[in-house]
């Protein structure tokens, strides 16, 4: 059935029965003019959007997957915060024309998003529209606030995971030209094996945020790598008013992105530089404090520059997704 | 100078200086990955979004005007809880070609209406896309708060002033297809006085969210009239298990409504019960208390029906604005 079919209210009230539950603070949910919640502590606000033709298209993202990430990329910025997620507000507009079907898939990864963080859909807005826009804003609270800004030098510099395999997901993506179901066989029409396609691939459309709770307390400055490590590393020090200095043979880069980047021939590391997506933590803490995470730089005066094993610097511009670029 | 030879981070920089400002709370605005405030009460959380060619087309609002209108909706939900509006924050996505004077006099817009409302904008996030997408959330404090559900049989129904004039006010603009500066000559080509144009476009696209402050501890029950009357009080009338009589001479309907009705050639009252987004507060409460608003009738046991001067039942559907609808 299509949504035109249905109308809006018929499909908020499936909504509100769907995603009203008891849930930590919050005392009102889906339904009224607001939500009603009770803070217990100092809260973070964040909100993200992604576009239909810009963020993502459905040639290569399923419904399921698509839901599961918008809640992944603002939850992301919870944890990037050192905050603890709860709450997530909804607007999403999409075509008269969709089917339920579309929308059961979408909120079927929803839904898994949010038991996979562990918080609440409270409140949203839908309308229709030309292309599908969805804009998540999301709620959480902070015990410890790590901004941008506290990194110092000598601090080392560390993420949480192998940089890179979004993007190169992406492009994978876009030459299948078909979502990659995870449970199913793979398709084929690459010089790939299957597993390699699926797991470059899993990491663009079902990302998992990071939870930074095993080293808040020692980081000093934290980002998440939504735009690429250059530039959100350039951001944070710029924020933090350092430098940075990233030895490339550090950088964690998996197994599966050097096999496709083979293949692609594009050195890995330019992907794990330049490739966004990744939404692994970027943080700053003392050295040889034990944190699990790995190291790939220190924090310097000022400049950000990238050294190979035998201390070259290699040129690399900042570069990294930006809206309305040339 | 178009968009796109800013780019995104010029523009995000701009942003934050000028929205960078102290207020109640805020511990960190524009800039990181999250906001973060300290609450002092329970907080009402909403979430609006207003789609081009949808919402709004700009044949016929002002960047400016969009901007104000966008804010005051999202403030409008706020009020409707019987909150105080506190932060809101931003998602917009716009064409690469839309130009700096385009958002030049959305933010001038946006600036107006926090100013209005006392507020700052916390946080946001932009894209571009090829039509204009805007999602707020809205953050309040809430005291009392006033849900849809409280109604009781016998409590008064008020509204806090006319309604109409925003449905009507569309029907004009689109018939003029420019927009209307307030400051200068309003354009002709209707056989209407360039007052009574200028009015009623202004109630819709300069809608003033009505604070509760001065009735709501007295009040049961409220929703703003974003969809229409008869559909808005239909809800509150569900959702508090009641029903609802409504007397329609007593429905305020402003003269420049009436004048402009006659040309149309359709009733004011129809104008009135179902045309939305006049952002009117909608609420009941017990009678005789001197509350300073319209009444228009009483809740009753089950039903919503419309009685006339002669308390003969008016045949009105429940209609008003349902995106999807076929």
């Amino acid at each position: 059935m299509k949504l035109s079919q249905i109308g809006e209210l018929s499909l908020l009230s499936v909504l509100r029965k769907r995603f009203t539950k008891r849930s930590r603070g919050l005392l009102l949910g889906i339904g009224d003019d607001a939500a009603v919640i009770r803070p217990n502590s100092d809260l973070l606000l964040s909100t993200d959007m992604m576009v239909e033709g810009v963020h993502f298209d459905l040639s290569w993202i399923t419904p399921f997957q698509l839901g599961f990430k918008l809640i992944s990329v603002n939850i992301s910025d919870i944890y990037a915060m050192g905050g603890t997620p709860l709450y997530v507000l909804l607007n999403f507009s999409a075509r008269r024309d969709h089917t339920t079907r579309f929308f059961d898939g979408f909120f079927d990864g929803i839904s898994a998003a949010l038991k996979q963080y562990h918080i609440a859909l409270i409140g949203g807005d839908m309308s229709s529209s030309d292309k599908i826009m969805l804009a998540v804003t999301a709620v959480g609270s902070a015990a410890k606030v790590l901004k941008r800004s506290g990194a110092r030098i000598g601090d080392g510099i560390y993420v949480t995971g192998p940089l890179g395999d979004s993007a190169c997901g992406l492009e994978l993506l876009r030459a299948i030209k078909r979502p990659v179901d995870f449970d199913g066989a793979v398709p084929g029409g690459l010089p790939l094996s299957g597993d390699i396609v699926s797991a470059l691939a899993r990491r663009h459309v079902m990302p998992i945020a990071r939870n930074p709770s095993r080293f808040s307390e020692k980081a000093t400055a934290m980002i998440d790598v939504s735009d690429g490590l250059l530039i959100d590393l350039s951001r944070l020090c710029s924020e933090s008013g350092v430098g940075a200095l990233v030895r490339s043979a550090d950088i964690p880069v998996s197994d599966e992105l050097k096999a496709a980047a083979g293949y692609i021939g594009r050195p890995a590391l330019d992907f794990a530089l330049s490739g966004g997506e990744d939404y692994e933590l970027l943080f700053t803490a003392p050295l040889n404090e034990g944190i699990r995470a790995c190291c790939i730089g220190e924090i310097t005066a000022s400049g950000v520059a990238v050294v190979d094993k035998r201390g070259r610097k290699i040129r690399m511009p900042a570069r990294g997704y930006q809206h309305f670029s040339p």
